[in-house]
């Protein structure tokens, strides 16, 4: 179950964060990326009453968009210097309502390829010390190159 | 393909209506509900910088947002009265870059149970006159009683 | 909701015919390719008792199993002659039982790229003349190129 | 990571063994229930030639059907002694070509609820004394119960 993942890139962090900051959407719901390691990544969400559904919890799309990120930079640090990364795909499933004071999507690649990458990440729920799975996700990320 | 379906609830456009107004999100990122009939839904999300990604489309996790909003609402139409719906699991799978000035986001119930509903939506980006299919989603949702 | 989509291939019908003649497993759930079309196939299963889950229906994997290749050979046929194609993930949703004498596995293509493809399929439990929708499923399939 | 899961029905051994021995498919097929605990299932199933794809390898409805299972078993291991198990929807990531002398599908629970299951089955591909990860899976099971 542990990942033992060599980087092509040895400043992946540097790529990584680059790549996270220029995410507006991040900005926006106040979601920080917090951890990085080779095919690993963990973002941080604080609950915010702006992005919840009608019961008053995280909308399970903001739910997704740090999980699809927490997945995609997984992917993106394994990556080489010259790739640019793509979802094509995900699932998730919601196991609990994500009810707390903030959220953590961990995201661990589990296939690295050339082109096509497979990350999980699991998304936690936190409060006063202690944390909950709340969500689960499977997705498919792509490498792409300019030189095709 | 038709989906003929009769609502349980001759009140479902009033009790959608209320529940989309009461997602905060919708209104962070500037969703609509624009169409409404049994066990179908659209929504509409005009284009913002601050919903973007790395490469300046909109994220995914976005795209999930107002796709998994309109299975949800598309599952709520048919529901009755008295019920809630929560969503169990999605998947989506992405056809090409969200770009475009406008997005609509179109559900339609593909079964109605009495607690297990599943719903797919589409994602169409809009520009200049021109409309382009550039994400599917498949879903589960559940009808929550109180009465259990 | 048309497909329209031309074969980059002439002879895909005969390269399709052929590489469904060669999955072994057809044969042994019986399972026979009978419409063909650029981006659509259909394939049909009579109902076998030895193909059964514990309750007498046919188990969501053998369901699985004509969906998937329904949805590969959708995409197959739009490749150019030298691919291959290589499932890479799939998500199923089982709305009823699949209880009936013969099963039809409808799939097409909803992306059509050089490298990846994107295609759903239904599945119809028939029943003295009777067709009703079980399961829907989208997948994504990947070419791929001798030559890299 | 681990699980810690209470069983509601001490007799579940005997339970999961008796409807494993009712699916059909899994005699057709050749797979054999190697180890249970609550809320984790093994099941292995041996190459063979008749359960494969175009290329020589098994394909990914057979995969899918003891990773269903998997899932399923694991799943119903928690269950009360009167529920029924069905599975209502999965996705599977094909991370690797299904090579190998057998396969073995682990199934563990992710949530246990009254009515709603997440579990996840990992597939790996055993050959000379060497196991690779060749597949994963997500789904949802429903416990279904006779008094509704």
């Amino acid at each position: 179950m542990t990942n033992q993942f060599e980087p092509r890139d040895p400043d992946f962090k540097a790529r990584v964060t680059q790549s996270f900051a220029a995410q507006a959407i991040m900005q926006t719901i106040g979601a920080e990326l917090v951890e990085m390691a080779p095919g690993r990544v963990e973002i941080l969400l604080p609950y915010d009453r702006k992005l919840t559904q009608q019961d008053g919890f995280i909308h399970a799309g903001v739910s997704s968009t740090i999980m699809d990120s927490a997945c995609g930079y997984a992917a993106f640090s394994l990556m080489p210097a010259d790739a640019r990364v793509l979802t094509i795909e995900f699932k998730i499933n919601l196991l609990a309502p994500a009810a707390g004071t903030r959220f953590r999507a961990v995201g661990r690649v589990r296939k690295s390829g050339r082109s096509v990458f497979v990350a999980e990440s699991e998304l936690f729920a936190e409060s006063d010390g202690n944390s909950r799975l709340v969500a689960i996700m499977s997705g498919t990320l792509m490498a792409l190159y300019a030189h095709g």
